[in-house]
This record gives C-alpha cells, structure tokens and sequence, in this order.
C-alpha cells in the first residue's frame, strides 16, 4: 500500500472512532488547515529559525498534514497526482530562465 | 520507493532547477504554508462547500501540501511518522469515551 | 464623532451601497480577516522588512482592518473599550518583573 | 484626542513597560496578526455562529486590533486614512451596478 493511503486509513480511523467525521465538511476543514498553519507560525514569532523547538515543529507540521490529508480524501483528491499537477501548472508561471535565483511572484517576473 | 518520497523528489527538483533554496528557511516556509492555506481558505469566503470551485481547490489545496513537504524536508522529518506520533499524543487528548460525537477541544472535555 | 466611529460608518456605507450585509455573518467575517492577515503576510514572504512595497503595505493592512471593525461592530464590540480591556487581562498574565524584556508566551514565563 | 491615537498610546505604553518594542519589526508584526486571525478563527470551528462564546470573541479579536494597530504605528500609517483610501480604490473594483448583491471577488465580476 502507498504511504499516503497508510496516513489516510490511519486519519480516518481515528476520525471515525470519534464520530468526528459529521464535522468535517469541507469549508471547516479548510478552517482547520489555517488554524493549525498558524500554530506552526506561531513556533517562529518573535524569533529567528534555530530557536524554535524541534518537537512541536513536529507536532505543529503533523496536525497541518493530517487536516490537509482529510480535506483531499474527502474530495477524492490523490495527493501525489494533485501535487505533479500543480507544478506543471507552476512550470509555465514560473519558466527557468526567468525565475531562477528570485523570489519574486510569477506576476512580477 | 514511498509516494511521499516521490512528492518530495519532485518538490526538490522543481526548487533546485530555479535555485531557490536559499529562500527556504524554516520561517518563511511556515510563512508559505499559512499563506497558500489562506488562499485556500479564501475558495470559501461568503459561500457553502458546494459553491467551491474544485479545479481551483485542487491547486490551492496543491499548494498547502507543496510547503509542507518542503518544510518536512529541511527540517528531516518522515512525513508519515510525524503523522502517526501526532495521532498517539491525540488519543490522549481525546479518549474514545469522551471524545466521541463532540467537537469541543480537548481542554473543554 | 470618534475617529472609530468615523471609521465604522464609512465601511458600513460602503457595504451597504453594494448590498454586501447578507454575507458579513460573524464566521466569514472571522474568514475574512484570515484571507487579509494572509495577504499581508505574503509581502513579507521570503524577505526581509525594508523590502517591502509600503504602498501595498497600507493596502493589506487597511484591509485587515476594514473587516476587523465590521465584526466588532456585527456583534457590538466599541473597539476601544475591547483593546483597553483585553490590556488588563494580558497585565495579569504579562506582570512586569516577569515579562520585561522577553518575548516568551505567558505560559513559559 | 481622538480615540485612534488614544488606542495607540496605551499600547505603546504597555509594549515600553515591557521592552518589547525590540521584537516588534514589522514582519513579526504581520505574523502576529495572522497567529492571532487564526485564534479568532478557532472560535467558529465546526460551529455556527451563534455557538460562539463572545467573551472570548472579544479578547481574540482585541489581540488582532492591537497588531493591527502596533504595525500601522510602527510604519507611521494613520489608520483612519489607510482605510478611507483602500475603500477609494475599492470603489473603482467594485463599481455599484456590478458589485451589488454578489459576492463576487472583482476579477470575476
């Protein structure tokens, strides 16, 4: 089995345990992405990279993966393929030759 | 080899064709990701789930997922232990009994 | 007339000519004031302070703000007395002797 | 003086009580509006809206006020101005016979 599908099984599984998946539409979901994504950027204010303690770095990044797994699993998404996608779209947005080495947006290129 | 691998792989490809390495540090990934969840999150502002464009959501979604392996990646961690270990620290939080069909925090149980 | 009050009124003629008040329920306003917070973010993204575009700087953050007066006024909050209050309880968990000169979380003091 | 500038001052004062003006560089200061955008966000999680316990509402969305404000000192804005001049070039996005009663983003109008 791929390992997406293993973190899948694993989320639903304990998502389904709880009753919880009545609350998972996906607008909530998508809320939930940016709570947790936030409890991430927390970890940095105020400070610089190496003061931020690894373990909840861990933990933060996890609860962003896993509401981020349920929301492509609830709308049939395959998260490699989604992925792949993007960056052939990014490919075009963003060609070799004009973005290598800067930072600025596609729409500044 | 592992799907997540493969993400990964794609994902370093496509940031090191363009030499942009340097960019990422741990902050401004984190910063990346809140920033592409809120564009996600935007997909449903003033709407219900059903109103949602899914191409777009697709990519959004895309997005999200890229910043998160990235940062995975600079910071070493296996995608789907951090998921896994995270789940065992909630089923502490929320045991079966007292969590099950409520959608309070676990400091509110 | 208070400058907030100004404020308030301006946004509300504004909302109010183009019919908008049928969207600004409390959520999507909470949503709302994400996406702009994001937006903000984003000039920041992968640069340092004195990069940024000022010009688009009072735009993101004016933004922020548009929807941060119309939720306190959706639910009747005087802007004012919620920030002063909020000071008293953050004296409680800020004491001086304590916080002085660090920028640890009130929890780590 | 007006109730803006009043805001202002006692959150200087309590940032000058604490020493904290040494963290406050205005990428922080963007990152702290997203952390706290996010906890008031929290507060509507698999909710509606009239589930939301408002005291909290309060406090949370204090917190994003008070960056809000502390950003808009720290790069000299006048945040009554910032606002009135975003609303200016709103009005040409959003023009009222196109805008009315849709809440439609503009580049979709």
């Amino acid at each position: 089995m791929k390992d997406t599908e293993e973190i899948i099984n694993a989320l639903l599984k304990f998502r389904d345990e709880r009753d919880w998946g009545q609350f998972h539409n996906p607008k909530d979901l998508a809320l939930a992405i940016n709570v947790e994504a936030a409890e991430l950027l927390e970890l940095f204010l105020w400070k610089n990279h190496d003061e931020v303690n690894k373990e909840k770095l861990k933990e933060e990044l996890a609860d962003v993966f896993a509401f981020a797994f349920l929301l492509a699993e609830k709308c049939g998404f395959d998260v490699k393929q989604i992925i792949l996608d993007k960056m052939e779209i990014n490919s075009d947005k963003y060609p070799l030759e004009k973005s290598r080495g800067t930072a600025k947006k596609y729409n500044e290129l």
